[in-house]
């Protein structure tokens, strides 16, 4: 695959991903379909402009609110998640002071401790102070069956709010439905992730991760101004609208 | 990755073709990219409903009345059309008259050799008579460098008319700067193949080729009456079209 290795390569953002991908996969981190649902961010994040909107921005700031404010923050994370962003997440998990839980849909020994290994050696070269859960599950998220359901106690399971960057759809439902306040990071601003959870943010989960990590927590938004619909209205209309300017590019 | 072996499940098709992906991944048939290019496919597929819109049915029949009436046609596959649709390429081909040329970008010698074999393995099975061309490149596609310009003398480089599903925006544009009669088959409007191509067929390549082979020759267009920017522009519609109902579905 191709590498970039110059950042003013217009591809550069979109091929460093790809590179982070690689090297996950090569270590037995992601799921067979990993690639598959890469490549359908990068097909709706092509549509956004790869750009964070101002809708996005907005929503990240609200996200950030309720991370900051709650009593038990909890960040969830899937191998597309560590693979993309770890360092990001543990940055995050360390400046919240919250732990992060490795939960994913297809959970096998090998792959929780592939992401477990890579976490804690991310965690050590950052020098942060940061409980990574998830090698020990010892409850159940209700409404799911079998290994996608395992959860741990100290973690997702009593956590009132919860980051689900690149969740399933089921899921984010199931968290949604024990009451709490699930935020969400993807693209499609059509999927069941993005429609069910409490505040959705329709952007690039690693350009999300760093203007979150540089947000002024001072000037944050009261949570009661978020609205859902509208967020993800003008997610829509920004696809909508970049549609238009891309074809009358063509008639250049 | 989930199987769906029943025909009736809504996701039947979709599971089939990643299915069909894996085994050719395990083969050594596909690039590095091949899985997140298949992924951005899917994104706009579900946008278009998992359905052959009107637009692009009627660009089927204009693209094989082109093939048909061609003096040397040529049909170029790569790893994931071999992987996704070998079997209908080469039902095409063979009702056509025509070759099969392998064409792929990251061209390695191992990458060749897996997708003739399994190439040459389809045609015995189905018991078809295709010449497979693409073992002994002796021409350029002129503007392209390195082994992706590499082609057959008697394959791409003398055909006045070709067929290239899933093809790069740079060869397509060096195919069409030959003066070739360029149909394209693409999931997105708006990429450069599509674009550039002479005839872009947005649709699902499986999909369409079952469509093609179910035509019937008397009834097919003149090429005259093929529009272009009609044909992108309805494609465009039927997005944003299948993006209004799908967020009005959240409203329920």
């Amino acid at each position: 695959m191709e590498h970039a290795a110059d950042p003013s390569h217009p591809r550069y953002r979109s091929l460093l991903m790809r590179h982070r991908l690689e090297i996950a996969a090569k270590k037995g981190m992601l799921a067979d379909s990993a690639m598959i649902a890469h490549g359908r961010g990068e097909a709706y994040d092509y549509l956004l402009g790869e750009t964070t909107i101002p809708s996005a921005d907005l929503a990240t700031r609200f996200a950030l609110r309720a991370l900051m404010k709650a009593e038990h923050p909890v960040l969830s994370v899937n191998g597309n998640v560590v693979a993309l962003a770890g360092d990001e997440m543990l940055k995050l998990a360390d400046w919240i002071g919250c732990p992060i839980e490795v939960n994913i849909f297809y959970r096998t020994p090998e792959r929780m401790e592939a992401l477990l290994t890579d976490l804690n050696e991310r965690k050590k070269r950052l020098g942060l102070h940061v409980d990574i859960l998830g090698a020990s599950p010892d409850a159940t998220i209700p409404g799911l069956k079998g290994p996608r359901a395992k959860c741990e106690s100290k973690g997702i399971l009593r956590a009132d709010t919860i980051l689900v960057p690149l969740e399933d759809g089921d899921r984010c439902e199931a968290l949604v439905a024990m009451g709490k306040t699930v935020i969400v990071i993807d693209l499609n601003p059509l999927s069941r992730s993005s429609r069910r959870g409490s505040i959705t943010i329709v952007d690039e989960l690693s350009r999300c991760l760093e203007n979150m990590l540089a947000m002024e927590t001072e000037t944050l938004p009261s949570l009661d101004s978020y609205e859902h619909d509208k967020t993800l209205q003008d997610a829509l209309n920004a696809i909508v609208d970049g549609m238009k300017n891309k074809f009358s590019e063509t008639k250049e």
